[in-house]
Parts: C-alpha cells; sequence; structure tokens
C-alpha cells in the first residue's frame, strides 16, 4: 500500500478513540453521559439543518467539518467542562501538543488543512466558525433542556455563567441564541437553574 | 417561537436517539459495540479525506451529509447487520415507515431533501452514494481488522459472505476495495476467517 493512503488510514483508526471520551452531557431521556463523536455528529446535522439562521452566509461543508473534527484533540487532552474554570486554564496547552501528535500521522497536505480548520474553529472569528460554536453551545442545551438541567443541576451551574458562555453564541446566530435565551429562562423558572 | 425553527428543533432532539441503536461492530481495542451515531460521524470524515480515491468525481459535501444521515431511520427499523439474511427480508418495509415518521417532523422542504438522499444512498447508482456504501463498507473493516477479526469469528462469518458485500465497495472506489482485499486476505491468512 502506498505510504499516503496507509497514513490515511492509521488516521482514520486512531480517532476512533474519540468515541471513548465521555462529555458532561446526558443524553436525551436522562440516558448515560454523551461522547464526543456522537456529539460532533448532531453538531453537523444541526448545522446543515439550521443554517437558514446563520447570521452571515456560511460555507455550510466547511462548517460542518468543522463541527465533525473540533474534538479529535480531546482523544489526548480530554473533554474540558465548559464550566470549570479549573481545567479551563491549562486547556489549550493540552489541546496544541494533541494537535501536533494526532494530526501528524496524516499526510502533510491534509494535516495543514485540519489543523488550519480547527484553529480557524478555536479563533471564533470567521462566519463559519461562529456558527459552529453556535451549534457546539446550543445542542448540549437542547439535550439538557430536555433532562430538566440535569446536567445544570449536578455541576450547580447557574444561568449567569450560561450567559457568560451563551451570549457568544449571538455571534454565529441571533435567532438561535434567542432559543437558547427563551431555554435558559423556562428552566429558571422551573427552578432547574439559579439565578 | 415560528413552528418552522420548532420541528427543527424537534428533529434535531429526535435524531439523538440513533446514539443508542448499537451495531455489531466492536470500537477498536476490542472496545463496547460502536452505535449508529458515531460510525456515521466516522464515515464522514472518512469520505472527507479519502474523497481522492473516488472512482468518479464526488461532491463531498453531499457524500459526508449521506453518511451523517443515511442510519437514522434505523432508530425506529433498528441496525440490521450485514451478514443476517433474516433481518435483511424485512429491512426495506421497516426503514419506509421509520423514514416517513421521522423525517416528518421537518419542514416540508427539509423532509422531501433528507428523504431524497436517503432515498439516493440506498439506490447505489450516483457516484456520491457509490463512494458513501464504500465509507459503510470501509469502516467496520478497519475496525474489526485491528480487533484480529473479532466480529467475523463471533458471527462465524466467512470470506465468501464478506466479498459478496465488499465487491459492490469496488463501485465506489477500486483502490479502497483493494485496501479492503488485502485485509480479507491477511485475516484468512491468520486464521481470522474462514474462506
Amino acid at each position: 500500500m502506498e505510504e499516503r493512503l496507509e497514513k490515511q488510514l492509521a488516521f482514520a483508526l486512531e480517532i476512533d478513540k474519540e468515541k471513548s471520551v465521555f462529555r458532561q452531557t446526558h443524553l436525551s431521556g436522562h440516558g448515560r453521559y454523551e461522547n464526543d463523536a456522537e456529539h460532533a455528529w448532531h453538531m453537523a446535522i444541526m448545522a446543515y439543518l439550521l443554517r437558514e439562521y446563520a447570521n452571515e452566509k456560511v460555507d455550510i461543508g466547511k462548517v460542518m467539518l468543522m463541527c465533525l473534527i473540533h474534538d479529535i484533540v480531546e482523544i489526548d487532552a480530554g473533554d474540558t467542562y465548559a464550566y470549570d474554570a479549573e481545567s479551563l486554564k491549562t486547556q489549550k496547552e493540552r489541546e496544541d501538543a494533541a494537535k501536533e501528535r494526532i494530526y501528524s500521522l496524516l499526510p502533510e497536505d491534509q494535516k495543514a488543512e485540519l489543523t488550519a480548520l480547527f484553529d480557524e474553529f478555536e479563533e471564533y472569528c470567521t462566519p463559519e466558525a461562529k456558527f459552529a460554536h453556535a451549534m457546539d453551545n446550543l445542542q448540549p442545551v437542547l439535550l439538557n433542556n430536555s433532562n430538566d438541567g440535569q446536567d445544570w443541576k449536578e455541576h450547580s451551574v447557574t444561568s449567569h455563567t450560561i450567559y457568560g458562555r451563551q451570549n457568544k453564541t449571538r455571534l454565529g446566530s441571533e435567532q438561535l441564541f434567542e432559543v437558547i435565551d427563551q431555554i435558559i429562562q423556562d428552566n429558571i423558572r422551573k427552578g432547574n437553574l439559579p439565578e
């Protein structure tokens, strides 16, 4: 087998490990914890279906790919919970090392392409990155809302903390931020979220 | 919230259930059974990275979306193991009913678009459908090969049966069929697969 294809297949096998990186979100129906791979799958489909709500015109294929790969670094770096201040401090360093190791399995051109796409996501500047982040923020809120705020309760998260993160959702989509806002307000009323 | 967005979010929540549909394939490292959502995620990334091996030029965004949605019907219809002759007989009927129920959660235009895409995948005729199927076939072979043919052994599958299915992989990619052929031959030599 030629070296290029061999490298691509080695990468394909390596990312299988993302299915064993678990998040702090429970599946709907008060299910088990969600893993990174299925979260990314969910985000990519949502991005496609909800693209009409992006603030700016987006290259939707690029958004989807961004969604699909954005958590690959967590194979080494682990999941960093959005509201865990301590882990957030070391997140960048851990993820940079992971990015270098894992994407180096690919041929040079594909390593360059995917690391650039990951960096673009992290930099939160382009329309695609902003919309992909909106999906990353909206998807767990949908699940958590369907579970009566179970994850927020377990982590003693307040609406203030959530707004801190979710305010950036509006950079990608004002309309989807409104959905999130409505869900947060609903959950405050229901006593699932302290203010 | 306007009705269109409400329907889109209801669909987004519904497909969360795909994460609880388990396949007969084990994750690498002799892990647990794989679920449909993470399998679809894996296929979509592989499609993007391996698109240069497609026999015909493909619209890769379309292939990726096809990969992502191709198993949604299994939320109702369940996973049909590729080498289970009995279940294969009723598969179409079960999946048609599922398709109607689940995609009807979406606004009409998106229901029409996604069911057409699913039908295109099933019909196995366009370059995109053929290449998406090549991913559907290659992905479990990579995992199974990494696990010394564990899944084939558990189901007493023979190389003859596998070739029956995998011969269609060459419709999407002659080069990736060669990879699969090499893996099958390797596993026959190692005693993981009877001929």
